[in-house]
């Protein structure tokens, strides 16, 4: 008997109808044999339904606890319904809040990080024999005695913590495609399945711009050894199984795995930097304490004669006001001469862990691009990864040339089920 | 400073717009120098949708602990956007969960009692200068772990336990009308606000079908001492103070207060049962077994050529059914004859502490209903009640003659502000 986590996102459970087909995948898990638990996330547009209405009844921005306690009633219907759901299917079931599941966190309120997970109530579910039906996305604090939410991926988190505290055999993240592809079909209708990604170039991907999965639950599935499996909630193909490199092991990689885009970023230049040493640090040093996630930096060379330099940075869009007001504060302790922002930035990230020992792929990728008359703003690498800043109007375009140089395209389209793209 | 606990049906928080002015008014009762403890309900007719949604997943009817999780999701939506729309006008505020506010119940699911009150987290908001928002309707089973509802009225019944909990002032009561009236003014447009009635004559009304207050709030209400005040969110009129008549003390009582009118009660006839003693109570605990609460009861005289007799008595009609079914089961043992259901009845009853020490009110009554040429079914009084069972369709036309014939009318019309008369 296989203890099996699933994790159904919100286009999986939008409407009645979706609830009684989810809770019929699950009640077939179930009976055949195996234990399992389902993490779920509210019904499909719900949060937004709710943000809106808070933006409604508030002039300010709401945030903090109530708009978690807000937010948090969203998994609550969803995971009622499945639980009647799956109950009027003759299969017991019991569903736990956050709090109920034991999913203990720290204060944030909008962003919390698990503390700790104790399962106890859906442990004693499953050795009733029933499912459990955890809401996904939130947690509690102890301390405040207050309800938190983990912020955004956090359904998948709560599936991959879950998975790690009961020792699950599997993860089984549920989507509307059938599992990682080399690019986002959408995109590229060329783009291949990947049947077995390692975590690593998961991560990479995921930091690059693909949205099937969120960076935390990769991480979190890597640190406590959970195989994740990302599959299709509207067919019973296998999907992509996310599995942790043993060290030592060897693995016929391809020299590339898949390729990223993102359109969710800006980018600031700080425009004439003193060239001495401490300017950087000082700089993100500000920047930091607005609480941005810096992605990319470039730091070009100084000129000669002026003695300056400019330092150019990415970071998500929503964060990147607060940067600047910080950054102009500071301007005169700086002594930098000026600020630009550009919100018209595209990125491309092309992942795989064979491109360690496999010269030419940079020059490859910059070739395809330069074909394409696509031009090239920032450029970035990893071990793994070569991430590469486009105008924002290419980026769909860029995707499908480098798609086409490495030879990933599929000989059938990719069948994408659903419509939101989750 | 006065402690205000405040209770906001669905209809006063239905949208933003109204979540926005009911925020205002709370708003206005703090700055005026009073700590305040909100009790609200779900927004409009979100408990009716959440019960549409769990019958569209499910073929079977379901209840118990899935069925609170999910209706529980409606209060912690209103009451958070309620926080939010108060600190939105530079006022702290806090929402509380029942289980937060320490509402504990009993473990049944779906109409929980109320066993004890540890408002700590409340007392504590208030101390800071906050104003506390509660879920209503909700509590929290401490052996179960799970959450539960209170049933019909369970917010009146959140906001009573937490005012004597809190040792309140006063427990307001918001409604789309001004108060209570001599009769239902969407019936009875010259229905005359009520300034004052006893709790006793408010538990009659609310026997009697008055929709107002539900009965358990009233009775929590009576037994611990809490004053309420029904009055409308849409006016700043005073409304109907709901008191304690103390021990002794000499009140000027008119003679009739109100008429209540309900059409939620069908009539179970058990025809031909051997008039031997014993023969009531087999049959009362029968009906007993299906939870039935069952209201007006009438034994005819038996027939002295037969032995005869037939028992008549009123239930809710959702409950008739299962009532029925019993008895049926048990016809051999009990040894009827038949059964009779009555599903077209109305239900008119005539309170007023003042019928104790004045005769005459039975004939008066019964006059007026036939003068108007309505016919009586079934009668039943208590000390300050009179109740009538007549043909459903009659029951408007008998509260209009009946409040005609005791001077009750008003010389100006009631207003009703909403439409759906909570």
């Amino acid at each position: 008997m296989a203890l099996i986590v699933q994790k159904y996102g919100g286009s999986s459970v939008a409407d009645a109808e979706s609830i009684k087909r989810v809770a019929a995948r699950i009640v077939e898990t179930r009976r055949a044999g195996n234990e399992v638990v389902v993490v779920v996330s509210a019904m499909g547009d719900t949060t937004d339904e709710f943000l809106d209405l808070a933006l409604a009844v508030s002039d300010s921005a709401p945030t903090g606890r109530e708009l978690d306690m807000l937010l948090t009633a969203g998994e609550r219907i969803s995971m009622a319904l499945l639980a009647i759901a799956i109950k009027g299917l003759g299969q017991e079931a019991r569903s736990y809040t956050g709090s109920q599941a034991g999913m203990i966190t720290d204060e944030k309120h909008g962003s919390a990080r698990i503390v700790e997970v104790t399962p106890g109530r859906v442990r004693e579910a499953l050795d009733h024999g029933a499912v459990a039906i955890v809401a996904g996305f939130q947690g509690f604090n102890r301390l405040t005695g207050d309800i938190t939410t983990l912020g955004r991926g956090g359904s998948d988190t709560t599936a991959v913590a879950l998975a790690a505290a009961l020792g699950a055999d599997v993860c089984e993240i549920y989507t509307d495609v059938d599992g990682i592809f080399t690019a986002d079909p959408r995109v590229v209708p060329s783009a291949r399945k990947i049947d077995r990604i390692t975590s690593e170039e998961m991560l990479e991907l995921a930091a690059g711009g693909a949205k099937v999965l969120y960076i935390r639950a990769v991480e979190y599935a890597r640190r406590h050894g959970v195989t994740l499996h990302v599959r299709s909630s509207f067919s019973h193909n296998e999907g992509t199984l996310v599995v942790n490199a043993k060290d030592g092991e060897i693995v016929e990689e391809p020299i590339i795995t898949g390729i990223a885009a993102d359109l969710s970023e800006d980018k600031i230049t700080v425009v004439g930097v003193p060239d001495i040493p401490g300017k950087a640090a000082q700089i993100f040093t500000i920047v930091a304490r607005t609480n941005a996630n810096i992605d990319m930096i470039v730091q070009n060379i100084s000129s000669a004669s002026t003695g300056l330099a400019d330092i150019s940075f990415t970071l998500p869009k929503f964060q990147a006001q607060k940067a600047l007001d910080a950054l102009t504060d500071e301007k005169n302790a700086v002594g930098f001469e000026s600020l630009q922002h550009d919100d018209q930035i595209g990125k491309l990230a092309l992942v795989g862990a064979g491109m360690r020992t496999n010269a030419g792929v940079s020059a490859k990728l910059f070739t395809a691009l330069f074909d394409a008359g696509i031009n090239i703003e920032m450029i970035s690498t990893s071990e793994i990864r070569i991430s590469v800043v486009t105008r924002a109007e290419n980026i769909n375009e860029a995707v499908r040339v480098v798609h086409k140089a490495f030879e990933l395209d599929a000989e059938v389209e990719a069948v994408v089920y659903g419509g939101t793209g989750r």
